[in-house]
Parts: C-alpha cells; structure tokens; sequence
C-alpha cells in the first residue's frame, strides 16, 4: 500500500520534532519533507539527534517543493505564517493542517485584536475547521484546512464542553487555572526560559488576555449555544518539560454533583481512543499523559461552595499539538483515528 | 548582652532545618536544644550536614530538660503533638511558637473535624494567638502561646485580608488555587513524593477539604468582619523544592480596579519589612523570594469578569513557617522584628 | 497469528511499568499476566495510572499460574527472588529473562560476596546467558535463561569491549564515572530518595564497590581475552528521572586516537539497529535517548594524557533494563530484533 | 565606623546577583555601585527582582565614576573585559578582584591559547595574586589586584593541593570528572541552556581543553613543586542550578589510604572556615553547601586500583565566585575572613 505523503513546514521547534516522532513511526504515512528556513540543507538528526535515523533534510518553505514532496502538510510556523501561505497551497491541492493560531478564531477582528497584526487569509476562515476530533470529528473528515487547537484550550475544553453541552453547569462564572511545561513557550532562545530562571519557579503570566482565550470562549460559547461566554483564564509556567494541567472552576446547575458530571464525561467519551475519565475521588496528573496523546479528567465537586472542580491533563506536545494534528490527519485521510499514537 | 535561649520540639524535619539555620545566625538568639525521638543522642549535623558545624544534639522531648535548656521553644511535630505538651510547658514558664496546627483555629470543633482527632488542649485555644505578625502583631508582643499559620494561609491572608479589610473586594466567590513545592509535604518517607514521583508531574490534591481551609477562612472572615466567609481553595503538587504561589480570585466592588487594590495594599504594607507589591503589570515568582522572609505580592484586574486576581508568592519554609516563627519570637522577645531574617 | 504470551514477575517496579508500556504494543507479544504481591487483584492501571486502559490484573508470584499464562517471563524482581523460582519454571518449560542480578555473575563466590547471600540455584550459572544482544546474540537466541545487564554496564559495556576487541586500547587504567537518574535506585520509599533530597543535589555512592562492578569487569575481561580487568566504576545520583552517562576512560595503544577508536566503532555497530556512534566532536547527551532502547555513543581523545574519552548514553529503564530484556525476547522467540521496540 | 566602599563591573549576570545578595548584609561594606552596559540607568531591583530593596542604579562601566564611589571593585564581566580596565583602575588607587579568568594565568601565552585573544595588560600578571584563600592567604592580604579562581578549579584545588603538598599522592595520572548545575553557564541567552534543553539532561562538554584546565594545572603544579602537572579535566551539565562536584581520582603513594588522606586533609583545613573534611565512608552532596561558601570534601581508597577518590563540592556561585570573592576582600581589607559568609 503507498503511504500518505506528509511535509511540516517550520519543523525546527518542539512540535516539529513531535511530527518526526509521531510520522516516522506512522504505519500509513511517510514524512517527505520538512522546512526550516534556518536550517535549510541540513538533515533533520543534526537539529534533533533523537532522530538522527531520519533521512530528510529541512529545506527552504517553498510551494511548489512542498506540492511535489507531499499530499499534505502540517505547518508548525510562528503566527502569521501559515496563513499567508494558505491560499496557494489549497490552491496547489494540498491539504493543510494548521499547528498555528492563523485559523482557530471564525471572528477576523477579534484574531487581529489578540495576535496584532492584520489576517492575511479572512477568506478562509469560514472554511477552516477548529481541529478538537472529540467535538468538531465529521468536519474535520471533509475538511482541507484544520486549525489545529491551542495546548491550553484542549485541556480545557475537552471537559467543559461536555459539562456545558449536558446542560450541568453555568455558562457564567468559569475559571481556569493553567499550568504549563516549558516546551509550551517554544523552542525560544529568550532569558526567561533559560533553566536557572524556569527551574525552582512558578509563576504566572498573561493572566488577563492571554492569546489561547479567545478560542476557548468561542468553543465555550458554541457547545453552550450561547452568544457568548467569558472566563477567566490563568495560565502559569512550572518547571517541567512537557504537561499542561488545567484546573477548571465552574458553577453547578441545581442537582448536578461530582457524580452527575462524571455520568455526562462518561457518556460523552467513553468511546474516544484519547480521554480518560478518572473514578470518584481520583484526580489528574500530567506525569500519566507526558508522551501519550490522552486526555486524563478527574471530577470533584465542593457543595460548600456549588463548584464543581475539573482537574484536565495533556501533553502539550502530543494531543496539546503534534498529536492532536496526526489525530486529525487520520481523520482527514479515512485511516483508523489512532493510527500511529498508541 | 546574654542571648535568648531558644529550643526546638521535632526539629528533624524541613521547618526544623529551616529554624537551626535562621536561629544559629540570629544575633539575638541561642540555640540551646532540639528534640527528636528518632535521633536522640545525634548530633544535629548527623541528620542535616549542612549544619555540621553547629554543635547542638538532638534529644528526647521532656519538658523537664527543655525548661532546663531554654526560654522558649518552637514545636515543628506533627498536629496533635504540642497541644498535648502545652500546657505543661507553659505552667513551667516557657513560651511556645507552635508551627503545628494545634492551636491555630479557634473553634475546638472545627479543628477536631479537619484534623480528625480530640483536641488535647482545648482551654489554651481562646488564649493561642494567630501568628501572622502583620494581622496580630500587637497580640503576638504579648503572647505566651503563638500559632504559627500554615504555610498556604500566609500566602493566600496577606493579600486577602488587606483587600478585604479596606472594603475593596467581595467576601463571597473568592477562590485560591495554589501551587507549593514539594517540602510542603514534609520530610515525609512515601511513594508519592519520592522523585520520579514528583518530577515531571503537575497534579492538584486536597482540592475540597484541604486542613488550612479553616484556618483561612477563620483570618478572612475576621478581616472581613462577618460572621464566616466560604472560599475555594484549591492546592497542587509541583516539583521545586521551596515555593508557594497563590493565584487569588477576588470580585471587585464598584469602582475597584488593579490601581485601587494596589493602594490599598502599598498603605497596608509599605512599612513592613518582609511584604513587597509588585508595580502593575508585575506577577510574583517564588524564585524571587525563595531562602527569605519575603511575600511578594502582584494584582491584575480583570474588568470583563471583573476580578481582581493576585498573584502572591511566600517560600513555604521561611515566610510559610520557621521564618515567620523567629519574626513571632523576635516580637515575643522585644527584639527588632527582622533580627536574623534579612 | 498467535502471539507469544509474556508474564511478568514483580511487576509494579519502574521496569515492570516499563514492560507493559512495550509489550503492550509489541505487535507479537501479548501481555498476559504481571505479579505483584503488593498489589495483587488489583488492575495494573490502579498502579501505573497510564496504563488504565489494560486489562491485566496483579496476581500472586505462583508457578503454576504463570505457566498456564506464559510461554515466557521477565523477572523484574529484587535480587535473590528470580533464582529461587527459576529452576522450577524452566522446568515447567517457561523461558525466563531475569532482569535482576540473579544470573549475571559466572562466578558464584563473585555473586555471594556482592550480593551478600547465598545463591539459591548455583546449578544454573553455567546455563545463564549474559543478555548484551551487540555482543553475545547468537547465544540468546538459543537461551533458555537471560540475565538481562544491569543499567550501567550496558552503558559502559557497549563501548568499551568494542575498543578492547579491536585492541585499541590497554586492559589496565579503566575508568568510568556513571551519572543516573533517579529511576535507577527503583520505585524505593526512602528518605533519601523523596524529591527534596535529590532535586538540587549531585552526589556519588557506592564508590568502590557498586553491585554492577562485578560484571562489568567480567564482561570487559571476556572481551580482552585476559583472565581479568579491573577498574575503578564511580556512580553518582542526579536529579532527572531517567538517563545514564558514563564518561569512560581508556589508555590509548600507539597509534590510537578519536578517528581509530570511531573506526573500531563503527566497525562493530553500524549494523546494530540500538547503537548510534557519533560523529568526531560529539558527545552524548542523556536526553537524546530517553524513552528509546539506544545507546548513543562519542569519543574523544586527550594527546596530552593519551587517553580515550568516551561518553555513552542509555535510557536506563529501556536499553538499561526493559527494553533490552524485550530485545532478548525478540531474539529468544525469533522476532524482528527491533520488534515492539521503535 | 565608616564602610568599606564596594562596587560591581558587570554586575547582571549571576555572580553579580550573589555579589549583590552578599554585599547588602556585609557589616563592614556598603555597595555603592554597579556596572552594566545593558541596564545603565536600572535599579538593580529591576533586574534582580530578589533584591528590589537595594537602592542602586546600574551605571556605565567608566574608571571615573567608579573611582569616585568605590575603594574596591569586584569585576564580574566576560573575559577580556576587566584587562583592558585594570591598569587605569589600579594607577587611580582602586584595589580589584577579577572574578573573571583575565589574571588567573600567570604565563600570557598559555592564557592567550586558551582564552583566543591578546592580553590586554600582561604587565599585571606577575602582580596578580590567584586568589584561594586557603592556599594564597598571605600574598592576597597584600594584593591590590586578585584573581578569583574559577569553579571548578576551586573545587578540585582544595582538596588536590592538600594532598600533593602532603607528598600522598603521585603528580601524574590525576582525573577531575566534574558536574556543574547551569548557572556555572552564566545568565546566557543561548538555546542549549533553556529549560527544555537542560532539564533531563546530562552531558559532557569541553572534555580536552576547558579553559578552567590551564589554572587547574598551574596550581597543582605549584603544590605539587613540579614544572608542570598534566591532567584529566572532563566538566558536564546538570540539571540544577547551583552546585559543583568534582570526582577526583589520584593515584597513591606507598601506604596511602583514605585515612592518611583524611588526615592530611583535617591537617590542612581544620582550621578553616569554609573547608569541611568527611568522615571516612562519606561522600560530599552538592545540596549541603548550595548558598554556602562552604567546600565539603569525602574522601574513599579503591585498593584494588590504588586511587584515591576524592568527592568535592561547592556552591558555583558562592565559593566558586561571589563568596570567594568576598573572602578575598575581607582578606585584603583587613576584615575577619569570615564577615558576610556565614
């Protein structure tokens, strides 16, 4: 059987060497090429010796390269990238999933407000879809551009939705408290991410308009059928390399407990390959998840207070990006959806 | 000038190291004896080598010995402990800093609920004082049994109870989610805190029930001047060694922003020693205030949700517990209240 | 296809987590049983939290029960528990991978001095194959009984006995210093091992007469040609969960530098599919192999001091310990011999 | 009484933050200034959150100014930086203490070989005193220039120097394998020092030629009253953030053992403040001396290869640079040694 064609454009940071991970051990998929501007003519081990058995060579971003290598391409760009290769690249038949924030918001204005700068693509954001398999899974099928979601909001959206869509919780009042690796930042040459001023700290950043809060509102609204939902959300960054936990505060319809909103997570992903509802009591913890592309939840609810309390984890890396695009991959190529992430 | 002559009960864990380092740089203070039934006959130095120099034994805890050797003693053992030691203490002369929980809330009933046990002292508990010097310093100066709060109520009162205090914030729908490094749990031998445990993981415990919830409530209210104020408090596990941070929700009165909550806790704090507000725009980061006395704390506002969220970070084992015990000596004593914390 | 049905004796150790995560995907091997008298009746997912989704369940370490299960087993035991049971498996037909130290030592006097016991089935010594597939393939293949290497000297082994096959270097004046994360002390509550005692700390132990220097010296012995070599093998604990390096020092022969010593590499191991020599100016480094069954390998050398400096990197729960003993596996079933293992 | 007044060059990266952290509670000193191209203007809180309390503003490196405010200046810039000050800084009056290699090397060519570049003042190298208290303490009370010795030089000269002095151990054969947490990189920007490069991660680097290598060998030589010594020096990266260990293997003369080691050592050092000689079977930990200016040593005997194995350890930051730096003016100042260390 021929194996799917893949290329990732921008492979030389840490979802890009995710991709490697992941498509070099895919049964139905040949990774083909990979761009790097920086690392141009340079085969992939040199940049990451973890794959030095890895044949190819990053080579420049070029369109017309890419559509001879491949039959799809994740890009894995900084923001503003992708999106102002887009157009050519459908055009050229090329299907496109998207590990950047370019197509994630439907609403142009509000992605310009958070990622300032003009939207080079407006005309397909109607056509790209928000790449969640759990909650978007027929349209990502028939899609050729998914926007693959931010680490953070598949940690949390992945509960709330659900808890939101059985009508157990409030649409106001949502809280989430975020923490993240420090692969989450990118493989980023800046002091603040150097080990001494990561390790021995936690610290919050970004607490009132971080970029990942958009989408989360958008999808909160969506699977709540509201307008609009707004929350808080706080992320932080821990010193470890991979893991993001997300512990989500939202309010208790009348009737609803720990209980009820395990029986509506149950119901709603029991047959999903890649979430984890945990028992009555239990509660997440990355070091489950690192490497995996699972989703782990655990419940608790506080009648003090009528909270129900979600503790959420991924791997960042993996169902927070890489792993969550090769999930959509399969969708998008008719193979079975956990092909290659067990 | 003679020194204070100081002891320590249960001096072999975390809180213990902590006090023979502060105590055996004190200019005003001798340490004199420590306790340990586990090391009884050892040298101080044989179970903590960085403190080989210091020449102090480890001894059985007899209140006859300790009235002998010192004028006032911490006690650092597990709850329950001290309350069953105290009064005889007292009756023979001696102060006690008490870094349990023996004696921190007020009512018995309460404390018997959380700490699951009889309380062995219940007659001390109206004359115990809450030994958070920048709440109850004048109460603390004339205190013969001072309770040391908790580490996460240092971090989480501070910030609240000034907020609250100057009329600023909501008493109800306030919310903590902490994060603490892994000495918080003691010098504790179990699977679950040994380091492949806790390295790479992230994972939130206690999360509806924690043992300093009372404690916390118990302050903010009193602060708030109401009768009870019901909070979330929501701790987690993450792997550095020293460190609190709190990340606190707070709604905001009419009128309120970051510049005001700001005002408020500058006119609250700026002639205490070991309290530092960030400028806005600035968070706290446990890295800054690690090995000190310090709580640094940082305030957004967020007007869409209208929260004020505080970002306050203390190391659990200095401001968090033996550091804050030598500031409440130093007051019991009449010494400067920074002697040997700087 | 039927597939190999595979136990595991003392399961719930960070080799037996290991285990299942390969097994489990090992696309000829089923996973059919695990003991664990600790955790016995309980699934092996109330114990290794990732790996919810099997089904086995710890049962009692029973002879009988493990022969109606398994056509072959892992031992991953503490020492002196394997050679008690394996006479009685091996005659019930089982093949057994001990991936103790029970059968790694030829020389039974050896054995006892170090492991400070008697050996409990001296008649199995000679029989024992010392599982290192890059140097005694052929025997394990025909194996019934493998003694899986330990951790460090997989490390140091690799390496070294290529160079002293090929002559290149002196039998006298080894030396390797070994540095290994915190798994390699096993799944141990012990106070110097819970996080605080060992984030932020770097020490040595067991300096001059670690349990793993006995067959390092036999198996470098064996690959001289001598009757026996002696060197000095300095391990030191770090702060990360997995990982070892060993920094190896060997006297040149004349005319030996970094290119012959390569070359000699080369030589042995461009064929094997788990060893990676690097290029002249690399060295290892410990995150490039985790989670991977590889050995990555550099060299360089010192004119001044005329020796070979080698730095040799393993994951020690993988290529250490249970990635190696599925290697075994593969050989001893005639599988791919990078079967479950990429 | 009147304070000494000290000042930094270059005082942004780590060793100047340790100068900061130990200056501020100095009895006998006041910082009156700091250099820093990058932050002239800043105060030094501002860079240096920990230290917000201190009043200076970094300032430009200029001889005028620093002449005007200080009596003593540590410098603490790249290397070849503080060459080009010194004569200028020295004919002004003020007394210098170069914590970078700039005056290590008592021969110009050997510096120039391993620093790459032409000394810019090598009139001053035979007035530069190496500045290890424990071995040059009378010639650095008389110095107006001192040049701080390297970390890992420091923890590999204490306890080498004693013992060649001592005649216990031979002049060849002498290996330093040695592990550095990543401060010892400085607070550089550079990919392989951010977090996820570091952490769960070791490696070696600079195995043949390290530029700490020259002043390790110069002053073996020196104790040793040989022209010259040629060793072994092998640095890695560990993950932590303070603390070195050097392992240090030497060959024995006739009847040596680890306790005429240990005695010889206890000889040497008893009387010192910052050295700390082991009991026989104890090895050194990084973590007793981190924020120390302490060097604790351990000493074992392999009489299978006759090597003397020494553990050494101290805090990089601290005794490998700011701590001893500070030694170093207490010397020259005529203060008691110990004053702002302990």
């Amino acid at each position: 059987m021929e194996k799917l064609r893949a290329g990732i454009i921008g492979a030389s940071g840490y979802a890009g060497e995710e991709l490697v991970r992941l498509l070099t051990r895919h049964p139905q998929v040949e990774l083909t090429c990979a761009t790097s501007r920086t690392y141009a003519g340079q085969p992939i081990g040199s940049v990451f010796p973890r794959y030095r058995e890895c044949q190819v060579r990053f080579m420049e971003p070029q369109a017309d390269a890419l559509v001879r290598e491949a039959d799809i391409v994740f890009s894995a760009t900084p923001n503003g990238i992708c999106c102002a290769m887009a157009q050519e690249l459908l055009d050229l038949g090329l299907k496109i999933i998207d590990i950047s924030a370019d197509f994630r918001i439907h609403d142009r204005a509000v992605w310009e407000k958070y990622y300032k700068q003009e939207h080079k693509a407006p005309q397909l954001l109607a056509e790209a879809v928000y790449g969640l398999p759990e909650i978007h899974r027929e349209q990502i099928r028939r899609a050729r551009l998914v926007a693959n979601p931010g680490c953070y909001p598949t940690s949390i959206l992945l509960p709330a939705t659900a808890l939101l869509r059985a009508g157990l919780v409030r649409t106001d009042g949502i809280e989430s408290v975020s923490l993240s690796g420090v692969t989450g930042a990118g493989r980023k040459v800046d002091l603040q991410y150097i080990f001494p001023e990561c390790n021995e700290s936690i610290r919050p950043y970004g607490v009132t308009g971080h970029r990942h809060l958009p989408e989360i509102e958008q999808e909160l609204a969506l699977a709540a059928g509201v307008p609009a939902v707004t929350i808080n959300f706080i992320p932080h960054l821990i010193p470890v390399n991979r893991g993001i936990h997300s512990t989500i505060l939202l309010y208790a319809n009348d009737g609803v407990n720990a209980d009820t909103a395990l029986d509506a997570l149950h119901a709603a992903y029991d047959d999903e390959p890649f979430v984890r509802i945990l028992n009555q009591g239990e509660l997440a913890d990355t070091k489950h998840v690192t490497m995996t592309n699972m989703c782990e939840i655990g419940v608790a609810y506080d009648a003090r207070t009528n909270r129900i309390i979600v503790s959420s984890v991924i791997d960042n890396i993996t169902k927070g990006a890489a792993g969550q695009a090769v999930q959509n991959l399969n969708l998008m190529a008719g193979f079975e959806e956990t092909a290659g992430l067990r």
